[in-house]
């Protein structure tokens, strides 16, 4: 999906939500846990419930390979049933010498088919370079986490007075374009994302840490928002575990509208 | 396994040798093809080769993942074959917020018992300590990598006056100590390795880039020997596939006899 097809998704849907397949086999309904692949049946009762709504689904790859090799059918099972007329971005941080990310691209682009996949830079460019080698797909480039931690390291100042995240930013736009690259931006400080904006104003940000984690969807908005909107807001606990009963579905549902529903007014200027 | 049981096995087998278990099923020999899980069946006999002359092994856990659920289950019996006088590292270069951090490091070192894995630092404290809850096991944060890209972020000076890699060091250090924590510093330049061995005296430093990537073994050693050798260098591609033929398994252990031969000259002072 490139960039245009997703912004047709989001005027379509009045939605830049990303719904985050966090899927905890100890978190599933009880009710779930006797059919075959309880995993798999999450998800798709979750992506039946939610897809109205959201523009993008984003398993969280630890959580399918914290279950060994049952979690890999899982996610390949959840990865087909996802809509076409959605994005997928597999939450992987992968990220090493050149053969090996060779090898993550092949797996997550080529034998699952993910539209995108998140890539941690610390090794630079030649560890990023085998992602953006497949043209049609995505690189969504850790620049400024949401995490406590992002103050470590991303946030170190460097001689040149940018931040290491500003170097990331920089780096990045010489190695592709933003119909290639997209950027994980934390919401937990909204004036951090105008600001990051005005150093890729064409890019699209997916923006974590909307509900569970703190972040303010109005302000991120505001803030980040670009022509094409520019943002993939995701949500990942607050909608999948809005209930742990037999109605989770149908809570989760609820959670979408509501969120959906604010993104509909924010988006308000771009779809007259 | 502890710091002074890993300095016991290198005095034992007066080596240092990590042998990296990048295993491509298009690179292994063609009669083992018929075999039922021939990832596993060459791992087998490579570990059966070399482990007399090598004190680590490190699966490269992409080019498992890149097969899908079958390349799960040939890991996991390739760890469990791997004897128990071996140190385990799982390269993965995992690293993401808290709670997606104890996923992986459940994965890899409850699940799988690996002792050890590769973290990548950019997301900073919350994304790494999860892995250090568990006390008898290793991170192994990448600091100096051995890649070109390593320019990019990992060698910006900052305003201190110092660089990136340095930065993660001192970071590292205040998070727990070098009976947790081992660096990645790659061998490309061995006096980098000596500048690195003065900030972290006590830690063990994992050395990739020593054959296929070109980094001298001597040069290597001299700089980065500390009084528990503190060293494991890795050596994949040279090892592993030393021949493509019927013979690779011996091939395998001639190559790392040559390797662990020449480590046993640089240990000798630390042996007598």
């Amino acid at each position: 999906m490139n960039r245009l097809e997703l912004f047709e998704q989001i005027k379509k849907k009045k939605s830049y939500l990303c719904v985050g397949l966090d899927t905890d086999i100890n978190k599933v309904p009880s009710h779930l846990l006797k059919t075959e692949d309880p995993v798999f049946e999450f998800n798709k009762q979750i992506i039946d419930a939610t897809n109205e709504y959201s523009v993008a689904y984003k398993p969280n790859i630890a959580f399918y390979e914290a279950m060994g090799p049952k979690g890999w059918e899982s996610l390949r099972k959840t990865l087909d049933y996802i809509p076409k007329d959605c994005f997928t971005i597999a939450d992987a941080k992968r990220g090493d010498i050149g053969n090996t990310s060779s090898l993550y691209a092949k797996a997550y682009f080529q034998q699952m088919n993910f539209d995108s996949i998140t890539v941690a830079p610390y090794m630079g460019e030649d560890s990023v370079k085998p992602f953006l080698e497949f043209h049609d797909k995505w690189v969504i480039l850790l620049v400024h986490t949401s995490n406590p931690g992002s103050a470590d390291f991303q946030q170190l100042e460097t001689r040149d007075g940018k931040y290491v995240y500003e170097e990331v930013i920089f780096a990045s736009q010489r190695w592709a374009t933003a119909d290639q690259i997209m950027y994980v931006v934390g919401a937990t400080k909204a004036d951090k994302i105008g600001t990051i904006r005005a150093l890729a104003p064409d890019h699209f940000f997916l923006v974590p840490g909307v509900g569970a984690q703190g972040g303010d969807l109005e302000a991120v908005s505001k803030a980040g928002m670009n022509a094409q909107c520019g943002l993939l807001v995701n949500s990942s606990r607050a909608i999948i575990y809005a209930s742990s009963g037999e109605d989770f579905a149908e809570a989760a549902r609820k959670e979408a509208v509501k969120v959906q529903s604010d993104m509909s007014t924010y988006l308000h200027d771009l779809i007259q």
